[in-house]
C-alpha cells in the first residue's frame, strides 16, 4: 500500500498534465526522449526501495501507516536526522550522485509546514495544522512523488512583490471562494515538477503587510487545470552510456511553472494571507532542504574522489605526490560538507510539535562551503585527468572499424588499466564537469537550495553573536 | 597574393584529407554539420582582414613580401609584441572571444623553429634554418592556415618515450630515406587540425639520448597520405543563435592526429634525431604560444565583465554593492592577465637571429593565473546571473505561441531592459560557462597551452632566484 | 588528593630544573619575568577546576581514584570525546583562547601509549602496558602537569635518523643499563616543558630497522639530571594589560629540550628499540593531540568573531553589509573546525584496550583547515578593524596628562561605544594578530600539532579510497 | 645644494617639534631609542644617494635646479614612471624591503597638488598652482624629507564630517585670517611624521557642500606651533641584529598627528573650502601613492622568495617538489604585482600641466592583489621554514657559553649550510612575518595606501565598463 513499485510511479504520470519542452507540448512525459530519462531517474528511487539489502534503510516497517517510505518519517532526534542523512546519501550515491529529490524535497516541505501551521494555529486559531497532517498522511500512504515550487520569477529584483509593475511576478491568490482560492503567477526552476504527482507551493521570502496576497502556500496535483510546465532545454536524448555514463540515465528537469488562475480547494491551502508567517515558512523549508542538500552533495564528492584516483592510476601516475595532494583536496571538499551535515544533525533543535530541525548554522555553513567550492573541486578533477576529457573521440568513433585499431593502440594509458576503462573514466569526468550536464551541475551547486547570499545572511542572522561578544568583553577585563 | 579571402580559405579545405567524426568519415569538412561551424569560425579571421578599419592592424603592407597577414610578422621588439597582443585581442574579441588560433599557433611555432634551427645549425653545421625560412615564407606568401600538433598521447605518463611498452606512444621517425623520413605515432588534441592547410609537428618535451628517434619536428599538408584526424565529439550542429549566441558561430575542433607511417620530404623536416634540441624547441614554442594565450584570454574576460554588469542591470540590481564587488573581481581577473601580457612584452628577450621572445616569467605567471582562476571567474558570473542561466526555456519554447505570452510576461526583469535581451544574456552566460561549450572552456582554460604544472615548472626554472638569494644574504649582513 | 590548587602547582615548579632564557640561567621559573607569565597561565587551568560552576565539567567525582581532573579520564565513546571537546573549549575560551595544554597534551600522550603498549605487549610479550598504566595513575593521582617532547631537531631533513652526519640529531638511547637507559639528543619546541612537572618523550616518526635506537619513548621529571631547557625568546614581561589584553596573562613557552645523556629508569621507559611501533605511536599521539587542537581552536575563532563584530560597532559600521559578509566568513572559519571536531567524535574508532580514538579523517581535515586558513581569518579581522590596530598610542601615552584630553577626543568612534572599550578592542586585535604574540599565533597555527603536509599525508593514507573507487566503477557499469 | 648628506638630514630633525612616545615627551628624536632607529632608516635614503653606483638612478644631474633627488622629478611619460618604479625598488630592496617613503610619499602629494591646483585655478581663477610650484621647488632645492597626513580619525564612520557629534573629527579650518588660516583636528597614522622636515596635509575623501570647511590642504614644518605627534608604540629598541635582522635597522613610525589650532600662512595653503576638489585631490594623491606602493612591494616579495629558497636549502630540502611549488607561488605573488606596476606605467595618462599619471585600473588591481594576498604569502614562507621560526633561542642564549655548544650541535641543518646562517634566516623570517614588526607588516600591507574596499571602489569606478558591455551586445547580435 505505502510502497509503490517503479512501474506504479511511472504509470501515475500518464495523465492530462500540461508540459512543454523543445518547442512543443509533451504528450506523455514517460516516453518523451528527454523527460523519459528524468522519469527513469525518478523511478530509480522506487527501485531502490525494493532492494532487500536497502529495505531497512529506505522503508519504515513498523508503527502507524507502515510500511512507508522513510522519506516521510518525521525526524524527532539527532539519530533520526543522521539516518535521514544516510538515506539521502544512499539514494544519491554513485551514478545517481547528483541529486534525487522527488521524495526528499517534498518531505522537507511537509516538515516545515507542520511546524509553521502548528504555530500559526496556536497564534491565530486557524486550522492549518490538520490540513497539513491530512495532506502529509495521504502523500505517505500513496507513496507520492513530490516537487516544491518556491522561487518566484521576481521581475525587478530591487523591488518587493507589491512594488513590481506587474503584480503577478510573485505567485499570489487573486480570489477567495467558498471552496478554495484562485492563484496566479509563476515559479522558476521547479525541480522535477513535470514528472511528479504533486506540486507543493511555498512563498519565497518574508512578506510585509502590503504583500499579504503573496503569502500563500498550497499543494496541487501536477495535472491540475491551469497549471503549465515549461521545461529547461537539454540536448540529452538517449545518448551513449559510454559517452555519458551519468546523464544517460540520471538527469532531472526544471520547469518554469505557470499558474494561470489555478483553483485550489481549501483542504490543500496551507497559508493564505498570514504574511507574518511567510518568512518563517520560507526559511524553515530552506533549513530542512539545505540539510537534504548537504546530505546528497558528499555523494558527488565521493565520485570526484574515486574518479580522480582512478584516472590518475589509468594515466600511470596514481602514486605521484602532486596527485596525492590534489586527491586530498577533493577528500577535504567532501568531508567538510559531511562533517557539517553530521554536526547539523547532532546539534539539532527540537520544534513544536515534535520535529527535530537540523542546526541552522552548520547547515548553512556546509551548504555555502559546497556551493562556493564546487567549481574548484571540478577544476582539481579536470587538472588531474588531463585534456583528453574533452578531446577524446566518441564511442561511435571508437567503434568505427576504420579507426578502432588505431584508437585502441594510442588511447591506452598505464598497461595495468584496460583502455576502455580509461576512456569511460574520461567520459565520466566530462559528463560531471565538462558537458552540458556538467555545466548544469556548476549552476545547480551554486543556486540550488538558495544562493550563496542567502546562506551568508542566514548564518549571520542565526549565529549566537552575543555569546562571542561576551567572551571578548570578558577577555578585555582580564583574568 | 599574401592575403586570402575567407572563400579562398574555405575552398582550400576541400581536398582528400582523412577526417573522422561522429562515427564516420567526413566527406567535406566545409559542409559537415559540426566541422562546418569550425570552418566558418576559421574563416572569420580571414574576414576580419578584409575590413578596412582593421587592415592596418591585421595586414602588413610594406616591406618584403607585403602585403601579408601580420600574424606572420616577426616580433623584433617590445612594440612588436604589444602590437601582436593587440592583433590577437582584436581577432578574439566579443563573440569570437574564446580563441581563434589558426594563424597564431602556427606563427608561434615558426618563430620557435627559426630560433632553434639557427642555434642548431650554428652548433652542428646542419641546414635546418634555411628550410624553416623557406617553409615560413611559403606559409606567409600563400596566407596559409596552420595547426600545431605537439602533445603526444604519452601512454603511461610515469615512463619516458623509449620506456613505453609500445614504442609508438610518442611520435617518432621509423625510417630515414634519401628523400625524407617516415614518421609514426599520434598527437592528442590538435586544435583545428582538420580544418587548416598545414600541420606543424613539434616534440612535446625534452628527450634523452635514448629517445633520439622521438626528437622530430616537421610539417605536412593536412591531406597527406597516412595522416588521419579523429575529431572530438560535440552536439553542436546548427543550433539556435538565440540559445547559443557564441557557439552557434564560433567553435573549434580538436583531433587525435594519427601518423600511419607518414612520409615527410626533407625540406619539411626541421628536427630529426638531435635530441639535445627537443626540449628547447618544445619550451620555446610554448613560450610564444603562451603569449598568444594570455593575449586572447582577456577578450574572454571582457565578455565576462560586460555580461556580468548587463545581467545585473537586467535583473534590476546593477547598482548593488555586492554586484560591484563581484564585477570588480572579474575586472581583476581580466586585468591581471592583461598586465602580465604587457609586462611580458615590455621585458622581452632578444634572441638570435633577431626575434623578440616575450618574458618567460611574466607569461607563465599570467598563464597560470588565468588557468587556475577561470573556474572561479565563471562561478562569479553565474553567481551574479542566477539560476535562470540553466532553467530558462529554449528559443523554441519561447516562440511557441501556446506559451509565448506567458513566458514574455513572467521572464521579464527590470522594466528598462527588453526581456529578450535578458534571455539572450542568460543564454550567453550559459553558452560560455554552463553548456557543452562551457564545459569545454573550463578544460581548455586549464590544459590548453600546457598544464598548470608545466607553468609552475617553467616559472621556477626561468626565475632569477640567485638575485633574490643575494638580496637576502645582504640583508643578513646588516646595513 | 587528585585535584591540586593553583598554588600547589606553582610550588611544585620550584626545584632544580635547568632552564635558560634571555642569555642566562633561570633561577626560579615562577618568579621569572617571562616564564612567570607562563606559570600563571598554567595555573589558570588549576584555578578553573576550583570554580563551582565548572566543577562537574572539569573534575571526575566518581569511580576509581576520584576526584581527579577530567583531562585524565579515558574517552570510551563518542559522548566522552564530545565532553572532552567541551572541556578543552571551556579551559581555552575568551582570554585563554590560544591554547592551554599542560593537561591536554600529556593525557593525549597517555592515551596513545596505552593503546600502543597494549598491542606491543600482545605481539612481543613485553611488559610496557603495566608501566604506562602505573605512570598514568600516578599523574592522575598527583594531578601533575605534563609536557610532551616529540619533534626532533632533524638536522638535514632529507635524511633519516641514522643517515645524519651527527647521529644525535634524533633522540636515541645510547646505553641500556640494568636499571634503565641513557638517552641523548634534543627535541625542538616543547610547549610548556620548563613549567610543568613531567616531560613525556615520544618518537617523531616511523623508524626503519636501522633506526632502532631512535625508537624510544619515556617520561622524566622536569628536574632530571642532564635535562636542559632553552626557551624561545620573547619581549613579554609584565606589560600593560590595556596594551596586551591576552598576552599579559596568557602565553606559553616553547623550549629546545636537551638530553645530555639522561638516565631513565625502566619503569619510565615505554618504548626502547621496537622500531616497528615508533610510527604507530607517533601517529596515534598526533591523532589524539590534533583532536585537542581542533577542540581549542574554535575558542580563538569565537574571539575573532566577537572582536570583529564589536570593533565594527565601535567604528559605527556594525550593521554594514560588507561587515556582515566578513563576520560570516569568520563564523564559517570557526564552525567548520567545530563541525569537524564533532564529526571526529561522532565517528570515533574503538581501540583495544577500550579507548575511543577520534576519527582520523575528520580531525586531519579540520586541523588542515584551521591551519591553512588562520592567516586569512586574521586578515579579515584586521580588514574590519582598520589601521589603528597598529598605530594607536599605548596606554602610557593615553594616560599621559599632556595628551590624554586630545587622545580621548580624537580616538572616539561611534558615540554609543565608550572610547576606552574601542581602544582596548584595537589592542586585543593587535595582540592576537599583529604583535609579537600575534606573530607567534600565525606560526603555531601552522606548525603546532604537525605541519600541513603531515595532515595531508594522514588524510590521504587513512581515507577509504577503495569505497570511492568502487562507487565510480559501479557508475561506469550503468544502472 | 639639492642633495643633502644623511648627517644633514639628521641634524635637521633637532628642533622644537612636539613628539610623544612611550608615555612621555621625546626630547630629541634622533637619539631616542625607538625613533632613533626610524631616523637611521630615514637617513638610509640619503646615504644611498651618495653611492657612486646609484647616483645616476637616484640623482637628477641635469636641467633646472640640478642636482636634486630624482624623487622630485616630475614623471612625464611611461619611461619616467618606469624609472620611478626602479628608483623606489632600489631604495627599498633587501633589508630596507618593507617601505621607505620619506621622499616618495611627499612627491606623490606634490604631483597630485600640481594637477589639481592647475585645474582649480583654471576653473575658479584662484592662484594655488604657483604656491604649489614654489613649495615644491623649495622641497626639491633643500632636499627635504616629507610626510603626508591624510587619513582623518573619522569618529563614527557611518557619518560624514559635518554629521559627527564633534565637528573636529575631520581636520578643518576654523578661521581665515589675513595672513593665513587656523586648522584644527587630527590625522591618524602619519607615516614618519615625527622624523621628517615637512608635513603635507590632504583631505581624506570627497566632500559635499556642507563639508566645505573640511576641504583643506596645506603644508607645515614638523616643528610648527600647535602641531603634536603621538607615536605608535613599539618594543623595538637597540635589539640584536642577529635576532631582528631587518627591524634592528629599518622601521618606520606612525603618529596620531594633532592640530591644536595650528596657524598656516597662505603660501602654504593649497585648498581651502573648494569642496568640489577635495575628492579629486584625495583620489589623485592615492593614485600616485599606490603606484609607489606597488613599486616597493615587489622588494618585499624578492626577500620572501630568496628567504624561502635559502631556508629550504638550509633545511636540506631545497630541491623538493613541494618547495618548488611553494616558492613559485611566492614568485607569482611578487611578479603579479610587478606586472601591474609595469602595466600601470605603460598605460599612463597624461594630465595637465604635463604630468604622467599611472593607469588607475592596473595600480588599483595591483595594490588590491598585494594587500589581499600578503597574509597568504607569509603563510607560505612560514610553512616552508618550520616552527623554529618562533622557537629558536635568541642570540643571547646562543652565545651563552653554558649552552652554546649544545645549541650549535643541535640547531644545525643541512651540512653544507653554516648553522649560523640558518639561524639568521629563521630570524629574518620571524622578523618579517612573526614578530611585532611582522605583525605591523600584515596590517600595513592591508591598510597602507588605502583599504581593500577603496581599491575595489576605484577599480570599478575607473574601469571602462561600457566597452565591455558593447562587446557583449555585439556578440548577442551575431556575426
Amino acid at each position: 500500500m505505502g510502497i509503490r513499485s517503479p512501474e506504479e510511479y511511472v504509470a501515475g504520470l500518464r495523465d492530462s498534465r500540461t508540459v512543454f519542452q523543445g518547442g512543443g507540448r509533451v504528450e506523455d512525459v514517460t516516453t518523451h526522449p528527454v523527460l523519459g530519462i528524468c522519469v527513469e531517474h525518478g523511478a530509480s528511487v522506487f527501485r531502490l526501495a525494493q532492494r532487500e539489502d536497502l529495505r531497512e534503510l529506505l522503508v519504515v516497517s513498523e508503527g502507524e501507516g507502515a510500511p512507508y517510505s522513510r522519506y516521510f518519517a518525521l525526524p524527532r532526534s539527532s539519530e533520526d536526522l543522521l539516518r535521514r542523512m544516510k538515506l539521502i546519501e544512499k539514494t544519491t550515491e554513485g551514478a545517481r550522485s547528483v541529486l534525487n529529490i522527488i521524495k526528499a524535497i517534498g518531505s522537507d516541505a511537509l516538515f516545515a509546514l507542520m511546524v509553521i501551521s502548528h504555530h500559526l494555529d496556536q497564534a491565530k486559531g486557524t486550522g492549518y495544522a490538520s490540513r497539513v497532517a491530512a495532506y502529509g498522511a495521504r502523500c505517505r500512504a500513496q507513496d507520492l512523488s513530490l516537487a516544491v515550487a518556491q522561487t518566484d520569477v521576481k521581475g525587478d529584483r530591487s523591488k518587493r512583490p507589491h512594488q513590481q509593475e506587474d503584480p503577478d511576478l510573485y505567485v499570489r491568490f487573486v480570489e477567495r471562494r467558498e471552496e478554495g482560492i484562485v492563484v496566479r503567477g509563476a515559479k522558476a526552476h521547479t525541480t522535477m515538477g513535470p514528472v511528479v504527482d504533486e506540486i507543493i507551493v511555498l512563498p519565497t521570502r518574508a512578506m510585509g503587510e502590503e504583500d499579504a496576497e503573496y503569502a500563500v502556500a498550497f499543494a496541487v496535483p501536477a495535472a491540475t487545470q491551469g497549471l503549465k510546465f515549461v521545461c529547461r532545454p537539454t540536448t540529452h536524448r538517449g545518448q551513449s552510456a559510454f559517452d555519458y555514463p551519468i546523464s544517460r540515465h540520471h538527469i532531472e528537469t526544471e520547469s518554469l511553472t505557470l499558474f494561470e488562475d489555478v483553483f485550489v480547494p481549501w483542504e490543500r491551502v496551507f497559508l493564505c494571507g498570514e504574511w507574518e508567517y511567510a518568512g518563517a515558512l520560507a526559511t524553515l523549508f530552506a533549513r530542512f532542504h539545505r540539510f537534504t542538500a548537504i546530505s546528497y552533495k558528499p555523494s558527488t564528492g565521493d565520485v570526484f574522489v574515486g574518479a580522480a584516483q582512478l584516472i590518475a592510476e589509468a594515466n600511470g601516475v596514481g602514486g605521484a605526490s602532486h596527485i596525492r595532494d590534489k586527491v586530498t583536496r577533493l577528500i577535504t571538499y567532501t568531508e567538510i560538507i559531511r562533517a557539517c551535515t553530521k554536526a547539523a544533525a547532532l546539534d539539532c533543535e527540537s520544534m513544536e510539535p515534535g520535529i527535530a530541525a537540523p542546526n541552522s548554522v552548520y547547515l548553512n555553513v556546509g551548504k555555502h562551503y559546497f556551493a562556493s567550492h564546487f567549481h574548484e573541486a571540478s577544476r582539481i578533477l579536470q587538472d588531474i585527468a588531463g585534456g583528453l576529457v574533452i578531446t577524446q573521440p566518441s564511442e561511435a568513433d571508437y567503434q568505427n572499424p576504420e579507426v578502432h585499431g588505431l584508437l585502441a593502440k594510442y588511447l591506452r594509458g598505464a598497461p595495468s588499466v584496460p583502455t576502455e576503462r580509461r576512456l569511460r573514466l574520461f567520459n565520466l569526468i566530462k559528463d560531471l564537469t565538462a558537458s552540458e550536464f556538467g555545466g548544469y551541475n556548476y549552476v545547480v551547486s551554486l543556486h540550488g537550495e538558495g544562493s550563496l547570499e542567502a546562506q551568508t545572511l542566514t548564518t549571520y542572522r542565526d549565529y549566537d553573536l552575543e555569546r562571542c561578544k561576551k567572551l571578548v568583553l570578558g577577555a578585555l577585563e582580564g583574568p
